[in-house]
């Protein structure tokens, strides 16, 4: 299977802060809460970022646990991530703008034995690709900006 | 303002490899493509990772456009990833799982002048929760996995 390239869109909503996110047509709204400026008419990305690497857990977990000789009923994950907003709102020194930390917590059902169940934990870890992006350095490169015509002014043709 | 801890939980659904993720009650459904074994009920977790990038550079420049001087009238982010599936399909060595780089490009629809916005474009990436978490290590701490009990097999009462 050959390299795979990814792609998503996200555009300003009109009002406030809210923003809309595609990639091959599905769709999610991302906002903030009131205390930090939106309309909290979606999560926020840092919630979205939990979220992806919790899917990505689950996901890695069900294409793998038989392979892994685990009889796996179902699974969750509570995600946690502690962020200080002096960071990104203020820019104050010494402050990093995301998560200083990620906590995640597996829940699995199953009647395997533990010993199965904490070696599919470790696995789950090992292959997830969120997991890795996050955890490891990832390389953005930002493309020159595209500036798109703003549109003109209303004439004002009765004040003449 | 003092530290926040945003948190998430993700859920496998009955069938496939699809996954609820919900954080304060919003709500996103995940999945994979059938070439890689899903229902394509939703988007995958990485392509959600670049939308939760892409939504957290549009809300960094919505809430910062003004105070930097800049009339921001719109802005969308195109955003792109190259993922080798071989990594977190097959474990192929010396494969990362996760993107190997990732491409993103602003579009701002401005009368502002260009080193205006490509100072703006800087801030962003200097502001961005999400994209500090992507270029800079993350802590992610695994808690004690819980091990939920197993639903027990249906009784045969009938094969007696």
């Amino acid at each position: 299977m050959p390299t795979m390239t990814f792609k998503a869109t996200t555009r300003k909503l009109p009002t406030g802060l809210a923003v809309e996110g595609e990639a091959r047509g599905f769709k999610v709204i991302m906002d903030e809460p009131p205390k930090l400026g939106g309309s909290d008419t979606g999560m926020t990305p840092v919630e979205l970022m939990l979220v992806a690497l919790g899917g990505c857990q689950v996901i890695v977990a069900s294409a793998f646990a038989s392979a892994q000789g685990v009889d796996l009923q179902d699974i969750w994950v509570e995600l946690e991530g502690d962020l200080d907003p002096m960071g990104f709102t203020q820019g104050a020194p010494g402050v990093r703008m995301g998560f200083q930390e990620i906590r995640l917590t597996l829940h699995m059902k199953s009647d395997s034995p533990p010993e199965k169940l904490e070696a599919l934990a470790e696995f789950i870890a090992s292959r997830c690709p969120v997991e890795d992006n996050l955890v490891n350095h990832t390389r953005i490169v930002a493309q020159p900006i595209v500036i798109e015509p703003a549109t003109p002014e209303p004439t004002v043709a009765e004040s003449v």
